[in-house]
């Protein structure tokens, strides 16, 4: 197996991809890494490390050709089509599923699941909502590897436990609450108020 | 002026308060910085550093006191009661509103707005949503010092100026797009497809 790359390489890849997908449509589809540097507010050498370890070379007189970087970024991160269930289809939840259908990732939400039996049975964008219940035997059939959660903070310690014995690896945690959780499993905190509260901190009064 | 401090130890600071909040109405509200360290997956030293960076010290017998611990936290976070704008009031917007009113953060959002003229002048969840000409005037009434910004990618050209020019010095960027924007403005991007690809990476096959 390959190395795995720095969570910091990670993102900036991520970040690349998002600015790149900006350019893809025009009708001069090349990019300088100075140029990629500079709108990212990053080191030119930093950039231009990262794209010689894609094993992409850019043209001395055009730069980079956006859409084969998009490709090779694409390759880099992986797991083309990785199935996502959403756990909560409150407001938040059902914002982020349409949010996630509307984008061009290749990440996927496969189904939904919540406890209020007013949504169980319907589907929401064109997603099946199911109880909780079903979760181990949809996650095994879907071989879905993330999920998503967007539940009440009350809820967290009773669905917590479902979620981690149906073999997801990674949770997208949107509640207010720190998930303990083995070895092996990722979470990343998306909870906005955490992301405000670094915001407010840095700016000067 | 104090020196601020890294971004590290910051997003460490607003994890112990996530943490410590879950256990403040507990009859014996005490931790040991080593179960903290354990229930974050933090090294203890870390933790205990970042306490005595707080200047709080724990009993040696009981640990540390979760209600003054958080109050320290809390002021070395500072900026209590910043006021925040909501740029934006479609389904995220309006989930992202809720989420917040709902929960115990001091930061809060102080007004609203959007494009949709169905939308402008209408109150959501108590917050009045303004159009977006009025976004400068607005801010410097409410001397607000940040933005979250969910709006349709192709409407960012058009609002991040505005939002630039009213003042706002920090931004939490919903949108998949990368936000140029001056030097001293601090963004953060809350997408959560460049989440779930981080996550989509890390977790193995």
């Amino acid at each position: 197996m390959e190395a795995k790359l720095p969570r910091h390489t990670v993102m900036r890849l991520s970040l690349y991809r998002r600015l790149l997908l900006k350019y893809r449509y025009l009708d001069e589809p090349y990019i300088f890494s100075h140029d990629l540097a500079r709108m990212l507010g990053i080191k030119a050498v930093k950039v231009r490390h990262d794209l010689m370890q894609l094993g992409v070379s850019g043209d001395r007189r055009k730069g980079y050709h956006v859409n084969s970087l998009l490709g090779r970024i694409s390759d880099k991160l992986g797991r083309q089509g990785e199935a996502v269930v959403l756990v909560g289809m409150g407001m938040l939840g059902h914002s982020l599923l349409r949010h996630m259908q509307g984008s061009e990732n290749p990440l996927r939400i496969v189904a939904a699941f919540d406890i209020d039996p007013g949504k169980v049975g319907k589907t929401f964008d064109g997603i099946p909502c199911h109880g909780i219940a079903s979760l181990t035997d949809i996650v095994a059939q879907q071989q879905a590897g993330i999920a998503i959660l967007a539940i009440p903070p009350d809820d967290v310690a009773g669905v917590l436990p479902l979620i981690l014995d149906s073999g997801i690896r990674g949770i997208l945690n949107y509640t207010s609450l720190h998930l303990d959780v083995p070895e092996g499993v990722i979470v990343r905190n998306a909870d906005p108020m955490a992301s405000l509260d670094e915001i407010a901190y840095y700016i000067d009064a």
